[in-house]
């Protein structure tokens, strides 16, 4: 790789004809973010890293050509969606060029329970359109009307739909991925089935996504519900309950201790001094039994809309997942979070009353190998990085496992591990190492 | 209650101006069965149960006039669908007239999600319907082309599906009935949400169900497979792995333990001698990611149909469920059943190598409160009652819970316990005690 300091860009960029290139430093800047300001810690190691130039391509030609190019001047490429991103995946941090795929937005086909597409069509858009045959994303995003599908599944890991359907790892729920790889001669490999896990979740660090094969879910009009508690674990509990319910078909269970409802200022009628909440999407034709769910457990309903009305107004999907770190770090810039699994919800309860105020209780349900287990997105107030790295250690040493948030390397995030499978395949399809380089450590410690 | 020999029956019959009755007593008698006779215990407690006539009603109308004849004679009542009980369910133990629900089978409406149905209609049957606009019903049993909706709701529990859904007694897989009342002035009372219970599975003891609205799932088009394996508890693995896999869409995971495979004639070309199969529902857009399931627990796929193809012949669903017990015995009719819960495959794996030939393993799996367990209608050589109920001793003394197919008797059955909920709905419901008489036992030894 060479520094981009030694490189010439212009000569480099004058061998991409016909491709739509951004050199003003203004708009390059802003294409070199993401949300990593949710963590102070990224915040400060991130906040001045810029690419060199953005490249906007429209075809798999176009990338194959900018490959080319970057091969060429050994170049550093990290490729970008929407950078609804949380942990600076796409910052590229030696500069270089960034590859935009918004521009790469057809969907090819939609078929009942399956879709092709190129990395750029956003979630929302894609939806607009499988909905018209009855089908959608199994998941997404808080981020859904903005976010790109090829940047979900290069550095996303699940959300709205979860409950359902499981992560994005898991194995069916991503069909299969083109890649333009950045060797001598740049090619497209198609991987299928299993093979996606070389690419899925990498950050982009071993191949170009230019396609997508991703199966689909079933519509139900999804109602949007309002259910508030008096007591914090009273509502961890009717989460739980729902979610382990059958018979009562869901999309969304989000949690919240007050004050984070506090925070959530456009849906503030519906959410009562004081009150914790539940944030729920639930089929319409489940609304009359789930009635007697929220009776059994005490709670209150404050906000229900159809789907009709719902899709008129904000989701309550948009305040859910990160999207609650967005909301209060909008009321209270100070504020930062954590991601958490949890075994169950007794050691919910215990970190839920240990950090009183300092770790406020943010709860998702989603399942994991088929069951399902409540997962945090706690609100922390930051105080300095030790004391943030003693609660994570406070965490991991009570047996909840700790998704750091608070590092844009891929192996200290969620994934724990190297994953050998993707280190492999970037020593193929990534030789030079040009690829959002200094994100997978193993490649850098090989 | 009057002994139906002191009742007039030309008379009471003479009441009942056009309404379907049925007293040709060869006819009679062929309404008077279930499949009981699956359990030589049940088959010689019942052979000679007859009921004295059937009626046929196709209104709610006609069947308040039914039970107000009832009452006036204080006969004996049992309801009936399509008799595809295997508990002698709807037996008539005191003979008395039968209710034969099959002419009340107008569907009043589908909507997305929903449905509203006489008790008549048949699974099947109402599917066709439901399919056109994309839904269909959330669970059936193996005998889904002839039962009706109102017996799978009054005797049944679960079944295809269940594994999505769970049981039936689940929250939200029935959203209300319409019972008629056997009090002196009958009327028609309607049960919503979790009021439902009152009558859910209760044998048609407290009420006549009249109306069912009952919720829909969404259709993928099912393909059917058949995966063979070498080694049982592998097969076991295989499809507890294929439950928990969230990003699998799947209807049906049914295990067989050779040499049941052996009594299913007709796929006989399919399961090679000495193998243990997975008989399987597949959403066909699952069907590629499924593929490296299947090479990671090293099965092999003889057998595979799409949904078209599949809808054109015999379902592989017709060999699960109680199907397997009907085919079974329709090779060696010395062979019954055992229906288990099981907590997990550990425990499997002992009882399936403690009884060796004399107990053959088959596994179901479905969803229990959020959980995926596997389920036995095991296969079992039948020597005697009591040796019958030593094995039966035996599972439970090891922990798995019985739900004993040996038994009309409610409570002695999946129930385990007096559901006083029940109990209290045909105190009001059915003063006189007229309904099913003999099967729930808290009623006759209140």
């Amino acid at each position: 790789m060479t520094t981009p300091q030694a490189i010439d860009w212009n000569s480099l960029a004058s061998e991409l004809t016909g491709i739509e290139i951004i050199d003003d430093p203004t708009k390059v800047a802003k294409l070199s973010l993401d949300y990593y300001h949710f963590s102070p810690v990224l915040e400060s190691q991130l906040k001045d890293k810029r690419g060199n130039i953005v490249v906007r391509p429209t075809t798999v030609a176009e990338v194959l050509e900018i490959a080319r190019v970057c091969v060429k001047y050994k170049a550093p490429l990290t490729v970008r969606g929407s950078g609804t991103g949380n942990y600076g995946q796409c910052i590229p941090l030696n500069g270089g060029l960034i590859l935009d795929t918004t521009r790469m937005n057809q969907i090819n086909w939609i078929k009942p329970g399956l879709a092709s597409v190129q990395p750029g069509v956003k979630l929302a858009a894609f939806d607009k359109e499988a909905h018209k045959i009855g089908w959608e994303l199994r998941m997404a995003p808080s981020t859904y009307r903005t976010a790109t599908i090829g940047g979900f599944i290069g550095g996303g890991s699940g959300g709205i739909g979860s409950i359902t359907y499981g992560v994005l790892r898991d194995r069916g729920n991503l069909h299969a991925v083109q890649v333009v790889t950045l060797e001598d001669q740049p090619r497209v490999i198609e991987l299928r089935s299993d093979q996606v896990q070389k690419v899925n979740h990498a950050y982009g660090t071993n191949g170009i996504i230019t396609e997508l094969e991703i199966p689909l879910g079933p519509v139900y009009p999804w109602a949007e519900v309002i259910v508030v508690f008096d007591d914090f674990m009273t509502a961890a509990r009717f989460g739980q309950a729902l979610g382990d319910a059958d018979g009562l078909i869901k999309k969304l269970i989000s949690i919240h201790a007050w004050p984070i409802p506090s925070y959530f200022a456009a849906v503030s009628n519906y959410l009562p001094e004081a009150k914790h909440c539940a944030l729920l999407m639930i089929a319409e034709s489940s609304l009359e039994p789930f009635q007697d769910l929220v009776r059994e457990y005490g709670g209150e309903v404050t906000y229900q809309k159809s789907a009709h009305e719902a899709s008129k107004g904000v989701s309550l999907a948009e305040f859910t997942w990160n999207h609650t770190t967005l909301h209060a770090r909008s009321v209270d810039p100070n504020l930062t979070y954590l991601q958490t699994s949890f075994v169950n919800l007794e050691q919910v309860e215990h970190l839920y009353h240990h950090f009183g105020d300092e770790v406020i209780m943010h709860l998702e349900f989603m399942r994991v190998a088929g069951k399902l287990i409540p997962v945090g997105l706690q609100i922390v107030r930051y105080s300095s990085e030790d004391r943030l790295n003693e609660i994570i250690r406070y965490h991991e040493d009570y047996g909840a496992l700790i998704a750091n948030p608070h590092t844009y390397i891929l192996e200290d995030g969620g994934m724990k591990t190297v994953d050998m499978e993707q280190l492999r395949f970037k020593e193929i399809v990534d030789p030079y190492g040009l690829m959002n380089p200094g994100k997978m450590r193993a490649w850098e410690h090989r």
